[in-house]
């Protein structure tokens, strides 16, 4: 399986790259972030002339130069100087990815430049959102985006392995959610009725207890919570309720995971309780919780990883569980096919 | 050169596996052992579901619940549970080895499961042998379980390599044993005569010492050897003496070398005087020799597998020592070619 | 590109090896260096009975002992000892390398022993010259030897890379030096006009500067600079002056880049001020310069080498300031090729 390649993929947080080069890699490739005169920049990492790394260099008034032997690039990649000589070849640049700031994560495209649409960049809360109070983290993976992606579109491995981080119970293991598609992605809700408990976070689980996510193409889950009276769910027929009407444990979490080398990931993530109801002290014990729970799944898919390693060719078994992981699977492979196809006609 | 399948090996100490999955890996496979209401089991390291591995899962009265997404697996690998399904693909299990625990080791057969026979397994002696007060060790190598076992059937390196921990004479690379095949491996007889001196160990050696050890497949050594009057030999007409004739120095060990990944080993040994004349105190002294020897063993083999490594084509060229080395190694030669000509037919 | 192999290799520092094996690598290949009765002795660093590394074994009165098995080798890589075998079969032997010991560095020719010639050591200065007072150091880099070549032939990286360190201006990179080819090699000389300054080292440079670099296979650079008078480069019309002639910053370095294995390579190198005006602390003090300049060029040179790797179809785009590399690499590739034909006809 491969990735989609026209997509946004999250790079870093907005506040990684301030004045100086900052080296990601994204899809195997290596990408140096910056900025000229404020406006963010992402050009290959690698200078023309021998490939030094351009995430060595130094930020000179809009440009970045090389500081092995000199050669200086704009914004665009184009060639600005080239020491000692005067002629610079005209075709000579360093490629330009397409790259905004939205929602606190700088997006890189990794596709066609003609096609990169910011109306693709998935609607993420950022940590500024006045309506949350959200903490944020990332993991280094040394496992593959796709294994992580599966994780995340399959939440009955929560009853097995976050039973003790998340206190997560059988419900998740025992009863499907509903999965509906939606544009580049899947949509996951699930009601859970009558869950009366207090959450290892301090929060007050009770009543009906709600929770929606989209995840979406390349790989970012977006999740928003809460909990209602006793009866909305059957009142509602277990359709969606609105997030205002939420009585408690209401919360937004924010995650993308991003495919950077061979076999090797980072997963970015934010989380906290809406502003009205809840404290900077209360995200704190979420971002503790959710500390816990992402390691053992990091563990497990590294784990996960290795095995397959060693038995590149065997084939998994899927589960009724898997319909999710299918659906999102499917649409990145029809995506990916597509691309394909597209560069080779 | 192979590895022969249809055999036992050594993948752990008896008291390695308790109430918890403990994972091992031989000949490249990953196993996962567990006792399931008392009896151990070997069951492959690998979910049928997406390869989590199951040694991070949970025994769960007598079955094995992989902790990724909640499968469980009976002691045999049939599938006892899939969370959220009710069908259970009736060929779906997890592939079995036969496995037993005898003299304090952990045995795995690699090879058919219907030619698995205990009476194939060494007969080692088990820590708990009221005749020996044995200590026990094992050794993790970055080298190629056939290194090791060349090292262990030519003890003419004791002469050089073991000079300064067992203090070696020279008599082991000036003369050669009497090598004889026996079932499924080779027997090793020296006799050495009027060897008068105080071993490193603390032990006296005196008169004449004998020392016979069989290598057998698909890689144990055990080795008992004693003291005995001056004129032993002679009168013997250098044939076996009786274990109980002698006089000093008894002692015995069992090592096993198993192949686990790719270059990889594992070097199980135990060794100790013999319960009558020995004592704890001269069992730690032999242990702490043997932890010097088999260290300088590491040393040299590790080194060895590199410059083969770089050096993927070079022939070997035997010496006269190597009688033992080629004896056996022909016999594990015979014994996989005809593993893989009755799997071909 | 390949290599040049019937070139001498800086192997290692004189003193590098006394009376125990001391093992090297050059070109991929493993070899041992030692000193039979005082003759510096060079052979490859494999037992030809089971590969032991010869560099773990034991000098014996002009012989070298695998200490494996017992093998004992003479200077010239015959056979001297089999234990427990009369018979050592005709052509077994380890090759032995043409080695020599010159200028306080030990050169290993690895070519066809035949034409190894002494005349072609390149004319370093050794620690023991008394016309200067030299420092050394070497370093390891996880990069290929062709990047620090290519580094060492074009000096334009000065003003970037050492501006801190060696606090180099922008001449280096504004202007050309004076490129001439010079037997198996090529020569880089520079005038730099009324360069009044204070140098890092504590120097003081002053008048018209010049530096002269004799840049030879296989990877040698030998440079002599020194301040004259104001005035002095227009007077020669920018010839060569006499070194002797020089009035002050009179100095001398000797370095040499081995490739060592798969991507390593090994960076030797000497400097200091002649005998007659600098002094052991101005050594130190250049010394300490050079650490910091010559880690700045591993940092960026290791770098380069990881995107190299990641993007081997990739082609350079020379700049004006490449004409010493591709002079010198062309060289190399001639000379290589040659060896190539004159191997296969």
């Amino acid at each position: 399986m491969g990735y989609v390649r026209n997509a946004w993929y999250v790079a870093g947080w907005h506040d990684d790259v301030a004045d100086r080069p900052y080296p990601v890699s994204i899809l195997g490739e290596r990408i140096v972030l910056w900025r000229s005169e404020g406006r963010l920049v992402a050009l290959e990492d690698r200078c023309i002339h021998r490939f030094a790394p351009l995430s060595l260099g130094r930020c000179e008034a809009g440009r970045l130069r090389c500081m092995y032997h000199g050669i200086m690039f704009d914004a665009d990649g184009a060639i600005a100087e080239i020491p000692g000589q005067d002629i610079i070849p005209p075709n000579a640049r360093a490629r330009s990815y397409p790259v905004v700031e939205k929602h606190s994560w700088i997006w890189v495209w990794m596709g066609e430049a003609a096609r990169a649409d910011e109306a693709l960049v998935p609607p993420a809360v950022g940590l500024d959102d006045p309506n949350f109070i959200l903490g944020r983290g990332h993991l280094d993976y040394a496992a593959e985006a796709r294994l992580i992606n599966d994780n995340l579109t399959d939440f009955s491995h929560l009853s097995f392995g976050h039973a003790n981080s998340f206190q997560t119970g059988m419900d998740f293991a025992d009863r499907q959610p509903k999965i509906t598609p939606v544009a580049r992605g899947i949509r996951v809700d699930r009601w859970n009725v009558n869950a009366e408990r207090r959450l290892a976070s301090g929060e007050n689980v009770f009543g009906d207890t709600f929770a929606s996510y989209d995840f979406l193409i390349p790989g970012v889950l977006l999740m928003w919570s809460g909990s209602y009276p006793a009866g909305t769910a059957e009142r509602l027929n277990f359709e969606t309720p609105d997030f205002d009407d939420a009585i408690a444990a209401k919360n937004f979490t924010s995650q993308a995971v991003t495919p950077t080398g061979d076999k090797t990931s980072c997963y970015f993530f934010s989380w906290g309780p809406d502003s009205a109801t809840g404290t900077p002290e209360l995200r704190d014990a979420m971002m503790a919780l959710a500390g816990m729970a992402f390691n053992e799944d990091k563990v497990m898919i590294e784990a996960q990883q290795r095995v397959i390693d060693g038995h590149p060719a065997a084939r998994i078994m899927p589960t009724a569980h898997d319909r999710g992981v299918g659906m999102f699977n499917r649409l990145v492979d029809s995506l990916a096919r597509a691309e394909t196809e597209s560069a080779a006609a």
